[in-house]
Formats: structure tokens, sequence, C-alpha cells
């Protein structure tokens, strides 16, 4: 068949290379929860305004995903021995040790207790693909439904397992795994721990001796937990398949890795073909405010407004951080919209108002937005950067630290320490983020470097997505490093046999000096003997 | 300043962002020549379309770009004290070695003739420059020109220390360098020895241990050299400026590196933000052909036409191989169209034709192309990857023998030994490439991959370009790599600091240990003594 058979004809093909796609493709989405979720739905969208058929994976206990909720995607929902009450338990417990306990532990009662937390999570994980891979009925609908591709955020694990027994193409869309493990492991991301710091560890690109040496053990340190956390699903995956089966192996086979960060936030690192720089795929432009919420804002006049979330997960905090914060709110002449959950703070002033939710990226959008308090989380921060507002951040816990680190980096942000900060601290920082121009100058920067790149984030995402189905996965974009083992990957082995091969070298140089200088001496002496006998 | 006022004059924005160009950018190029300038050009028209001055630095003594030849950008014409009888003296000498000469050569002797063979280059390549850097006229018209960009194909050294002196961005649209020496070494490019094979090697992604050890030693062996070659051109930086001055550290703070392959061709392999793969750039739809050539390329009929050039350089062959190459292919019953300078063979067959010159896209393009025999140049190459048509390689010199190991390894090629091939080995060869539709599939594979890409190369190119010229860089692309030794890069000092301390650590191991045994035996020697006293 040939690829056109008339120049004109041609032409069209090549000018709209760009805008093919494939028209009722059949995407089955992993089930996720919390931000993962809201960055994934607008992708679904797209992809089913591009015609395709999206179906979700939806476990029946859920804090965020819901078939009640109006979408134009099918649901194929699932069973699990969990509860909600049981889910939510363990959510509350994790954040009350991320964000209260582990400021008074020692760093070897946090790491047990991490350790116990994750493994905890694993076995959570694995009694919800118990619905799934373990369900006769639910892998017999998977399997009828004759997908051309699963998408999945491996925030829960076995998407790559159930892509391998219905055979069909995997794209992983994720923010990260803790030092990359999983995108180095078993997706061969190169990440020289010289000047890629691995995710979670508070630093930048640039690294001194000591910020490098920690690095490095941080990498070494995590890659031995994760494997052996990963030896659980390990043993999982084995007793499933009856052989043994390598939960990064399979993943490794991956088509697309749909990374959430781009240069805008992440530092310049080295990446493979099949990795796409997708950050910020959920923004968009901001729509009108609610009438009483746009009123407020107006009567900003020329101050504008502030506005401050701690997040979805963060319903409540103490009555002291409450106090503080709002008695620093008070003192400023800006309006302030603060997304708040808790009982309302004595210390509250006229120019803030606290609600249960906010329009936040409408409300970013805004022309009188002047500072966005955050809590650092992935998805708020895309949306200042997209709309251009100064961020103020109060980590709380997991990437949060990390991801304000960033934005500190790149001139955009002041951060405070959420436990130990005052209200003068709060008061400062947000005065110095609000009138010092270098803060906006910097957030317009990185909204220039989102804005400006050949492809929204959400078309790439799409593009790939498409592509995969198209073209039954993307293996043209695997490199051959998955076939190496490590030490084949470093070199390691050639370098063993060079060095060995030099010293052996080496050897026989001073061994063949030797016996010739020892030959040369024993002449000389063979000579002075024979001298002195002849005197 | 906000980025968008209203949320409709925002959306539009977002949706144009890919479609935003800078009108009236002004564009400078830097000499080049062949393949180099034919691959230029259509990224400069480009330009011009979409509005760019374009202004292309011309010596007197070119093979290739002529300020006659008619097209829409100005030159910019310096003297050289090069004459066009010393240049094609130095090509005509450089191709016999390297197609006849070396054949019965030692790989001493190969080595010996390619190290004068470059260091004549080099020497070559400063004469152009001095025209340029050394003449006060042209530079005075350079620095009047207010140049946004400066895009270079580093083919010819200088342009990193003309867009120093201008105080411009600098984009470099490149092949390769030998066994990416300069993308590695200046670019910070990550390759490692046992997946990436160097260019020019003549391997694969997949190689056994004794390939991986001499993709290793190559590598090494061509970073010696290179930095043996570089001292020349860096000591004429350092004269020219008056203070230490390195090229690759200059090469360090290119924006962008345009590089002219895909994944079609190349093999996947890590790359950095500020890396983007152009091959193909030059491609474009078949045109109608003149008539002559359509009339003989219709009496094919069902059989179809076979394709061949050597390519723009080589003139001429010996009598013997035109003889060997013409009385194969008078026994097919395609029609041949031999782009051929030479002598009449004697044995041409009546189905072929010799040209002077052929429009080989338009050819490989027509719908009757069933093969095509090529020297494996890069452009060549992607033509048939364009259009679809299965490959013979007959290399000559160059990178040709390595691009046709890549084609041949995607299963889209036959290769044939130029100077040992017998009449019997091509006719088969070409008769298997037309014949076994493994080739036809294999490069309709290829042919998808390259067209199915969110951004054709030559926009691509273009929207780099011009982001370059609006942004006055692309610093945020650039790696912190760039500002590490190769012993930091590579972790060697925080390896050193480990294995001392786990060295210092288990010898102390060992003296405690051997204190402590020391001691205990003593004591029970000492008891043992004291027994027997008391015995």
């Amino acid at each position: 068949m040939r690829l056109c058979e008339r120049p004109s004809v041609c032409a069209l093909m090549v000018l709209c290379a760009a805008a093919v796609s494939v028209h009722g493709g059949n995407v089955l989405v992993w089930y996720t929860e919390g931000s993962h979720w809201i960055n994934l739905k607008p992708v679904l969208e797209t992809l089913v305004d591009k015609g395709h058929g999206v179906t979700v994976l939806l476990p029946n206990t859920s804090l965020y995903m819901s078939a009640s909720e109006p979408s134009r995607y099918r649901y194929e929902p699932f069973n699990t021995s969990i509860t909600m009450d049981g889910f939510d338990e363990f959510l509350q417990a994790f954040l009350h040790f991320a964000i209260y306990e582990s400021t008074h532990m020692s760093y070897l009662q946090i790491f047990a207790r991490l350790v116990e937390q994750i493994n905890m999570d694993i076995e959570l994980q694995l009694r919800y693909l118990d619905g799934v891979l373990k369900s006769p009925s639910v892998m017999a609908k998977l399997r009828e439904g004759r997908y051309d591709v699963l998408l999945a955020d491996p925030i829960y694990v076995g998407s790559e397992m159930v892509a391998e027994m219905l055979d069909i193409p995997l794209v992983f869309t994720l923010r990260f795994s803790v030092a990359h493990t999983m995108e180095r492991l078993c997706g061969q991301l190169p990440a020289p721990p010289s000047f890629v710091p691995g995710t979670l560890i508070k630093l930048t690109d640039r690294m001194s001796f000591g910020e490098r040496l920690s690095n490095f053990l941080f990498y070494a340190s995590q890659d031995m937990l994760a494997a052996w956390f990963w030896k659980d699903i390990d043993g999982y995956y084995t007793e499933y398949r009856g052989k043994p089966t390598s939960m990064c192996e399979m993943i490794g086979r991956v088509d697309i890795w749909l990374i959430r960060t781009y240069w805008d936030f992440d530092f310049p690192r080295p990446f493979l073909p099949n990795f796409k720089f997708v950050g910020g795929i959920h923004c968009r432009p901001a729509k009108p405010l609610p009438q009483e919420i746009e009123e407020f804002v107006q009567s900003s006049g020329e101050d504008g407004i502030v506005v401050f979330t701690l997040g979805s997960v963060i319903k409540n905090i103490s009555a002291d951080r409450a106090n503080v914060i709002a008695s620093a709110l008070a003192q400023v002449p800006q309006k302030v919209l603060w997304r708040y959950g808790g009982k309302k703070p004595e210390t509250l002033g006229s120019n803030t108002r606290i609600y249960n939710w906010i329009p936040q990226n409408d409300l970013l959008g805004h022309p009188k937005a002047k500072a966005f308090i955050t809590h650092g989380g992935t998805n708020g921060i895309y949306e200042a950067i997209y709309h251009g507002v100064p961020m103020l951040g109060i980590p709380m816990f997991a990437d949060q630290p990390d991801n304000m680190v960033h934005i500190e980096a790149k001139g955009a942000a002041r951060v405070l320490h959420y436990n130990t900060m005052q209200s003068q601290d709060l008061l400062d920082a947000l005065r110095t983020v609000i009138h010092e121009p270098s803060y906006k100058e910097s957030v317009m920067r990185l909204s220039s470097i989102h804005h400006d790149r050949p492809l929204s984030p959400r078309d790439e995402a799409v593009f790939w997505i498409e592509f995969t189905m198209r073209n039954k996965g993307a293996r043209h974009l695997r490199v051959q490093a998955h076939n190496l083992t490590w030490y084949q990957y470093h070199s390691l082995d050639v370098i063993l046999l060079l060095l060995s091969v030099g010293l052996l070298l080496t050897l026989l140089l001073v061994k063949s000096c030797g016996f010739c200088v020892g030959r040369c001496c024993g002449r000389t002496r063979n000579m002075k003997n024979s001298k002195s006998k002849a005197e």
C-alpha cells in the first residue's frame, strides 16, 4: 500500500499529521483517588471530545470517584473488602502522623512508622486489586470490552498486570515516585544524583558536595526500600500467575510515561523518548465567578485578593494554627478567600471570608488575584503558574515541602513552616510576595515557559494516548537498556575487564623489568665474582 | 502585567499558544556546505514564510552556496584566503582516501591519514573563520544587523564565538559529531556506551559484550582525539579574545540543539530538554515529474521503477564498478533512473537511463517507486522513509556505512560493500528488497513513525528557533550538569568518600576484633600458664 498516491493528497496528509486521531478508540482507565483523579478528568473529557469511548474502573470504596457524578464516561464498578470508614481512618492516621506526630519523632521513629504505613498502604492496594484481578466477572467484562489501551496512574498498583492479562498497551500518568524509584528502576529513566534531586529530598539541581552526598544516599536507600516493598507485590503477582513475576519488569513494558511536570516547575534533567512531560494537564482558563464571590472580589479595589487553601485533603487545623493564620490575614489590605472546613477562628478579620469550597482556578485566573497561599500540591501550584500568581507556601506532607523548594528556587514563592510559623512571619512573607516585584516577575517567567510550548500539556497527553492506540503500543520509543543488567548498563563488566587487562599488563611489565634487572645485576655480579676470582 | 485580563481572551491565548510566532525576527545563519546546506534551506524558507528576516553568511569559496541562486533570504558575503581549486582538491583527496585508498591500508595507516585530514580540515575551517571574526567590516555589519539568534550547523567551527561576540542566542542544527563527542562533552548529552552506539561505529543498540567493549573504547578514544583536535581551536579562540577560552565550554551555552534524526532512523536513547529531534526536516511531498522522466517512469508498467544515486558528492566511479552495477541493473524488469556523472558503462541495459541530476524526492514519492539504491546519506534515507520506499545501501564514506546499519537493523534495507560486490550480489539484493514483503512493511512502519508525531520536524525546528528569539535564549532547558566536573557528574567524589569511610570502618572493626581476640587469647594463655605453673 502506498503512503499516498497523489502529491496533493500526500501534502494534505503531512499537513494534517498532527491532527490525525483514532475515532472510536476504546480507553480503559485505572481507578485512582484525590488530586490524581482531579488531574485525570480533563484528559478523559478531551478523549471523549475526540470520539473515544472511556470506561473508568470504579471501586465501591472511593473518596473522590463516584458513578453519580455527572460525566460522559462509563463506569465499570467492582467490589473491594475495604469499607469507607476503614479507608478514611487509614488516611486520617497518615495525615496526623505526617503533619503533627512526625515533628516530635526521631528519624528512626519516623522511618519505622513510615515503613509501617507503606506496608499498610500496599496491603490496602492489593485488597483493591483483588476486586479486579480475582473477580472472574470483572475480568470477563474487561476482556469483552476489547480496550485499545489502559491509562493508569500507578499510585494504585496493578494496572501493569491487568494490561498484561488483557494484552493491551499501557500508558502511565504520574507525578512522581519517591526518589524516582519507579521511573528509574522500572522505566530506565536516567537520573544522575549529581544534578537530579530525588523527589521528596527538598533539594534543587544546584547541590553542594554535602547535598550531592545526601542525594546519592537518598537514591541508594530508596532503591533498597523499594526492592523490599515491591517483594510483596512480586509475591502477589507470582502467586496469581503461577510463575515468577516481577512488578518492575512488567512496568518496564509501559509504552508511554506521561509525567505531570514540565520545565516551569521541575529542573531540567535527562529523559527518554517515551517520557512526555505534561505538567499542568488540568489547567484551563478562568471562568466567571459566582455572583457573591465576584462582588466580594470586586470590593477589594486596587489591593486585590489573596486566595488561600491547604488543599482538598486537609479539612481542619488546630485552633492555635487557625488563629495564627487568621490574625496575620486580618492585617493585609487585600480581601482574602480562605477555603477552610474548621471552626471559625476568633482572630478572623473582616477582610477574610471562609468558604467550604472555592473556585480556585477561576479565582487565580481573576485579574485581582495578588497572591496564592498554598499547601504546595502540584495541582494548585500549576494553576498559579498557569495564571501567573506569586505563591506563599505552607507545605504540610508528602511532596508538598519538596514542591515548594522548587518554586522558591525559581523565585516565585516564599515558604513557611506550618508548625512553627507565627503571625508576623506569615504577614511579612505575604507582604513580600505581593509587593516585591521579583516574585511576580519570576512567576510570569514560569507562566511564559508553561504556555510557550508547541502543544498544550493536555493535547500532548491525548496525542500520545491516541498514538498508543493507533500503533498498538510505542515500542520504537523503548530503550534497549531494559534488556541490560545494572552492571551492564553502567559498563562495569567492560571496565572490570579493562582494569584487569591493565593490571595484568602492568604486572607483566614490572616482572619483565625485574627479570631484566635481575639478569643484568646477576651478570654484573658474576663478572665481579669472576674478576675477584681471577685476582 | 496580567497574563490575560478576561477569561475569553485567556482561553484564546491558550488555544493559540502553539501558533504564537515572533513576526519580524532577525535570523543570522552560519555558512555551511553540501547536504548540510540542502537540509537547512527548507527551514530558512519556513522562517521567511513566517515573516522573519533571514541573513546567510556566505564565503566567497563555496561549492553549494551561491548568492546568484534565487532565494528570499539576504546574503552577507565575506572573503576567505581559500581558493575554489584548493577546496575542491582537499575534498577530492579526502574522497579518494575514504573510498579507495583506505581499503588497502592498515588501521595505523588509516588513523595517521585521518589525523592528517582532520588537522587540515580544522586549518581550513579556521581560515574560513578568519574571514568573519578577523574582518572588522564583517563583524561591524553583523553587530549593526541586531540579530535575534544565530542558527548554525557546527560542521563549520566558529558560530559559538560569533554568537558570544554579538551576545545573541545560538541554535545548533546538526546530524552528528563522531561518537557524539560534541553533544556529549560540550552539550552534556548522556550516552551510556552499553546501549547508545557512537556514531560511525556501525553498531546497533543491541550489543554483545565484545561490541559493548568496542563501543566503550570508541567513545574513550574519540574523547581523547577530540580533546587533542579542539586544542587548536581553543588556541585560536584564546588568542582572539586575549584570555583562556574553551570551544567546548562555549558550545555548552548553545540554547537549542536541533538533531537531524528521529526514532524512525535512530535508536531510542536518553536526551535532554534542549535537544530536539527533527530528522527529515527537509522532506516534502512529491511534485509532478518533468514530462520526459514521467513518460519513462510510466513505461515501467506494473514493475515500477528503481531510483539510484550515490549522492551529490560522488560524481564518478571506476569503469569496473560502473559495469558491475550496470550489468546487474540490466537484468531487473524495473526501469532504473541512475544519477551518474561518469562515462556511460558498456553493460548499461535498455531499462536504465543515466541522468546528471534527478528529482530524487519526487521520484521516491512517485507511486511507481519500488526501491531506492542509495549511498546511505541521511537526506536520501529520510526521503525514502518519508515516502516509504525500501532501500539497497551501497555506502561509500563518512556516516554512510553507519547510517545503513541503522536501516538494515530496522529491516528496511539490504547493504552491499561498494568495493567488493559483484553483479549477482547487487541483483540478488535488489530483487530481495523489491519482492520480499518484510522490507516494504518495515519501511512503511518507519514511515508511519516519521509522520505520526505531534509536529512535523520542520515546524518543530522553526518553533524552537522562534522560541529562542522570543525568550532571548532557552536557559530553563539547560541542565546543571554544565557546572559540574566529570568526576562530580558521575558522583565519583561521593563514591570515593563512601568507599573510604567504608574501608575505615572495616579496618576499625577488624582491628577492634583483633584486639579483643588478642586480649581474650592472651588472657586464656596467661590462665593456662598460671595453671601449668600451679601444677
